[in-house]
């Protein structure tokens, strides 16, 4: 996508070379981080210069493709594993990157060239993935709609495109008038920083929004329709997201507002019967207490914004049931957010996560 | 209510001197404003030393009973008249403030004495009317009940006790074990700030939540009850309050938890029909796209959170259909939130705005 006047994934492979977004300078700076070597593109994906589930399989593909260009012809293999092993520990929560490590390290057993095609590889077809949701998702946006999405499923969680704001770039792109109500998306603020910086690179109007002003614009009937990304889909269509996509799917559901999901096939999780199998993360009570950004001088600034010693609860994701979703934009088309749809969805393709 | 181990009142007279907790410096300081003068006083109500409905018809009442105290003997009725106009320009939207001072005014012409004697019984007449907000808002409290609130609707809006959170100190002080869930209350967040203060100050167990988290928790069985404050009552029983509350009584009424709404007798407002004749104020998108705090060091700081560049939508406050309402706490009893009951309810009183 764009940012200024020229085209960018979020991260890429030039020679040996990893370069990287650095997503923990945005939205205040832009800066191309340079991985010369397979260890500095881990040290990439554990800092989280590089985050989302897309973008981490694409980063950790690319850096075990840098281990086989690097691999000394003397213990070889013993350079290998321990490389794989390195990448796999930088984000072991992360499903897509143990996937994309293994294709890569399979191919590598032809030439390091080989790996590096597979990985570039890996990183299209996340493009192309992303790319089929906008396709898909275009056909649910009107001229002039008005959509609300939460929290960062943009490009920058990807190689390109993303999930929830795809659809919204085609639209865009194919001539629609369009305006993107952006939540805030506390405590971390992925919306009000990363979204609302992806929408300005490209010129889509949008404002941000607080939280808590999602059941006005509804009531009011600003809203046309709802977007947001998933973490994890289970077998019966319930989707663990972001904190808040839950009171947002139910706000929805009253006030008759179609409610879609934008998810690769890699989010299904075919371990997870329903909501009820996926585990919580509850992230750090200073996230909540604490809020950084840049002070009157540009200097990045963290500052305690709540009654000095107070405790907070942050658990960083909720599940939305099934039944509040109208859809599922993926890949491979639109599914509604049952178990048979789901099944049916998952059996007519074998190519594994994206 | 305590602060330390002292009792305070958020505004009160000591001679001709008003005193008040300077709420700008809360929650990061504690400090006690003093006004010699009516001036003193007007500066203090305009620069939002004192905040919150109850606590500025107060500090009005105390500061035309100064100007009593302070009118010389030759043109006497321009200093008051002067004054009296002076007092009303400080927030011109507040409802009690216009009574408040007409009836300091009017007893005045007695005696300087008597202006402050009717000032001390408006301030009391607050507390008593809140007091009893607790004392009918207490019976709604189980022991071991998990309660949500939102906003301050605390002691700090008023002379003492509050509204939301009055039947929370009269149940936690008749003994009942309870759990408070504080919404940070984005973009001011007066929840965490005010609201998380307030009650550290009385030692009562609660926690910070950011807004978007208040769905899940409902969703898991973790809030017994909602109570919230009220800016407006229409007389169908729609309640306008701080932007957010609309969102949490959807949620309630999905989730069958008790959705409360407190406020005095005062909130009332007879021309309104219904919820869509109240204006919905707009503020300024720099509450939404700063947020100010302290630092490492202690100082007050204000930082960008937000992509430089991007706008912000930010209505004040939200409108709740009265269908949404379980009940109305006020100083005469708790209401169902229907014309018929509401209607029955101010006949029955004719003490006017408290």
């Amino acid at each position: 996508m764009i940012v200024g006047d020229k085209a960018y994934q979020t991260v890429w492979i030039e020679g040996s070379t990893v370069r990287m977004i650095n997503q923990n300078l945005l939205p205040f700076s832009f800066q191309i981080h340079d991985c010369p070597g397979y260890w500095d593109t881990c040290m990439g994906i554990t800092d989280m210069t590089v985050r989302g589930a897309g973008a981490i399989g694409a980063a950790a593909a690319f850096a075990m493709a840098q281990a086989f260009l690097e691999a000394p012809a003397i213990d070889r293999e013993v350079f290998l594993q321990d490389a794989k092993n390195d990448i796999e520990s930088t984000r072991p929560t992360a499903r897509n990157l143990f996937y994309a490590v293994e294709k890569v390290y399979q191919a590598g057993s032809l030439s390091a060239e080989n790996a590096v095609f597979e990985a570039q590889k890996i990183a299209l077809k996340d493009t192309h993935d992303t790319r089929m949701i906008g396709e898909f998702g275009n056909e649910l946006i009107k001229n002039k709609g008005r959509i609300l999405t939460h929290c960062n499923a943009g490009w920058l969680a990807f190689v390109d495109f993303g999930t929830a704001l795809s659809p919204i770039y085609t639209a865009f792109k194919s001539g629609k008038e369009i305006f993107v109500y952006v939540d805030e998306t506390r405590p971390r603020g992925q919306g009000a920083r990363l979204t609302a910086w992806e929408l300005m690179q490209e010129g889509i109007p949008f404002t941000i929004i607080p939280d808590n002003a999602a059941a006005s614009l509804m009531a009011e009937g600003k809203i046309d329709l709802v977007i947001v990304g998933a973490d994890r889909i289970a077998r019966n269509g319930d989707v663990a997201n972001k904190i808040g996509t839950l009171g947002r799917a139910i706000l929805a559901n009253t006030f008759n507002i179609p409610f879609y999901v934008a998810a690769p096939l890699s989010t299904f999780d075919e371990e997870c019967k329903t909501g009820k199998d996926i585990k919580i993360e509850h992230r750090s009570q200073d996230e909540v207490l604490y809020q950084d950004g840049i002070d009157a001088n540009g200097n990045r600034v963290k500052v305690l914004v709540c009654a000095p010693g107070s405790t907070a609860y942050n658990p960083a994701f909720d599940v939305t049931p099934a039944k509040y979703i109208t859809g599922i934009i993926t890949e491979k088309g639109i599914v509604k957010a049952h178990h048979q749809s789901i099944t049916a969805l998952l059996k007519s393709t074998d190519d594994g996560p994206a």
